[in-house]
């Protein structure tokens, strides 16, 4: 065993006396930083095997403050107007920077920074949080040019109305994005999880022509920050980037080929009807309670004469319903099923009429509205017998 | 082997022409359907080794209707009127008959119950639900005179005061349950799960004397069905019947010796505050957030010169708040620790000002309201150092 050296004898150097810099401070409007962090702080893991993907790195400029984070799909920040002196970079789990922020009591809140802790005072409230070292905190890089730019509110009506037919999970990564088309006079989003699909398309122009993949995931953050007025648009690499408001956001991109849904969307329809959409919506909704739940969620349609029947099946019972229809086309019965919950959330979209035209037993539903030829869907039948 | 028995040559009997039945029909108001199955769906279970469990039973007699179920803590039976024809007894899943109910289309609903299945309708909703046989669901009983009536508010009122202090698991039975104590011209409700204690007395009268043990799950379920008016008390053997409104319920007591609450609360307090209990629990919550959420959610209380200082520490940092405080007794410094989480709580029921009554550091802090002498708290607490 090796003998413990003796304690040196001598005291370390004395400290040299720094010249007292002016403290690091940061003032603003505590409602505005609540909003933010509540936006931001979604985004961030709140566990990680990595500690540092919880951070919210806080960067400080004369003026402002920014706000990052990021799930490595998704890098967001948020820059609001504040108070600041000195400038500098510092970070701390975004969970605790979120709680307190909920929690202050005034309506500005000061941070003062220290080496390695912050003091958060507003009204009568008097925290220090713990600083974690800034650079455990994800490095960010954002554009600082744009290449297009679109309405904020036409972006999100397009990603709304096909969002939901992308699939959950345990699907082909293709089928867990939504491709948005972005071109001259042009603009598309469509979803597909190969039972369904869900597309919207209008003349917004973004200045941009690309066609891109973004994980649903992903929109369904950016559907949480768009908002009217204009959304600036840059592509680089695999990244999308938008922003919209306070708010910046990367979207890594999606590699692969999507689905020729062109081709698969039928031409010609031997039966069509068209009824009120929240009437049908309703109709299924109840009928549906009876289906099986940990099954297919099956329910039947069977046109016929001018009416549509709506029943289901399941452990417990049997539900039905009858709807008169505006029928158009063949006049022989027809019968198909569906699964509930994808007839319903093709139908949630149309206000006023719906149009469903049966293209056959076995082949894609078209469901569209002849008053918004923006969105169309389309589902599959379930096969039966 | 024995050998199979040859079938008779001879057709049964013809079955006898039954002259036609009258059909057993139910017909009521979809709302009160709704809300009556509401209260009793959730104490029936979902689920359940024992099928019979998760039944309602629904008993038809001229002009109204009963469905009935149990978590055999507790029985609930709700009586709606309802036009009749003829009688009978009918069970199905709760969960089933809830789910059709919450989609009917109509301002009333009918039931015809058949041998085997009871067809529903309702506006456009036509639906035939499969009954189980009524044997299967449990046989409740209810009383039919009652010894005693409490106002429900009155009733609710203590019982509300005091169930919070309730322990939730893991502990002696006695801590989760509820002492209701029933005695001429007084009311009390307490509950304590050997860190705090709460309680509530009042002079309302029941007519009855008795001690009972209610588990405190069942006070929930009470508490969610008392309402203004009178509520119909009757005590037999290990079982209190409650009725109110249209809802009758046997709740099993407890059997156990209740601790003797009156030896433990302090007789002397060299410290005193008063101070607004809104203030106070609003600086107790935003304190807490830097306590650690895993043990103990420690915040301490230093009381000094008129001023309480409240502060927190974890993992993340510290947070400080001083409020004034009117303050009595000694003028010497005392400081304490308590569970965040059981001070708030002590706190919540009061309005307008607040008493601490501290009797020392390890021993437990009184807490009520100089304005309203019926509600008392008490906390233990936290050892430290």
């Amino acid at each position: 065993m090796p003998a413990v050296a003796p304690a040196p004898k001598t005291a370390p150097p004395a400290a040299v006396v720094a010249p007292a810099a002016a403290a690091t401070k940061l003032t603003l409007a505590t409602k505005a930083l609540v909003e933010a962090l509540a936006r931001v702080e979604r985004i961030i893991p709140k566990s990680s095997s990595h500690a540092g993907a919880t951070l919210i790195a806080i960067d400080l400029a004369p003026g402002s403050v920014e706000l990052g984070g990021t799930n490595l799909d998704l890098d967001v920040r948020a820059r609001l107007d504040a108070d600041v002196t000195g400038s500098g970079r510092y970070a701390m789990p975004a969970q605790v920077l979120a709680q307190v922020a909920r929690a202050l009591p005034g309506d500005d809140v000061t941070f003062e920074f220290g080496p390695e802790e912050v003091a958060v005072a507003s009204g009568s409230f008097d925290t220090k949080i713990r600083l974690v070292a800034a650079e455990n905190a994800p490095t960010l890089r954002f554009p600082t040019a744009f290449d297009g730019e679109i309405d904020g509110a036409a972006l999100a009506r397009a990603l709304e109305h096909a969002r939901y037919a992308a699939a959950v999970a345990d699907y082909q990564a293709v089928f867990r994005a939504v491709r948005l088309e972005l071109h001259p006079q042009r603009t598309r989003a469509i979803a597909t999880d190969g039972f369904r699909l869900a597309s919207h398309q209008s003349d917004a122009d973004s200045g941009l022509d690309a066609d891109l993949l973004i994980p649903a995931r992903s929109v369904d953050e950016l559907l949480k920050l768009l908002a009217d007025g204009p959304a600036k648009l840059a592509i680089s690499g695999a990244q999308l980037t938008v922003a919209t408001g306070p708010y910046t956001l990367n979207l890594k991109l999606m590699e692969g080929a999507f689905p020729d849904y062109e081709r698969v969307i039928p031409k010609a329809f031997p039966v069509e009807v068209a009824v009120d959409a929240s009437a049908l919506a309703q109709a299924v909704g109840r009928v549906a309670v009876m289906a099986d739940k940990a099954g297919n969620h099956r329910v039947d349609l069977v046109v016929m004469d001018g009416r549509l029947q709506i029943t289901s099946e399941g452990a417990f019972g049997r539900a039905e319903e009858e709807l008169e229809v505006e029928q158009q086309g063949s006049d022989s019965r027809i019968a198909l099923a569906y699964n509930a919950r994808f007839l319903s959330e093709a139908l949630a979209p149309i206000a006023g009429r719906v149009r469903l035209r049966f293209s056959g037993v076995t082949s894609p539903t078209v469901v569209d509205a002849p008053a918004d030829p923006a969105y169309l869907a389309m589902v599959v039948p379930l096969r039966t017998g």
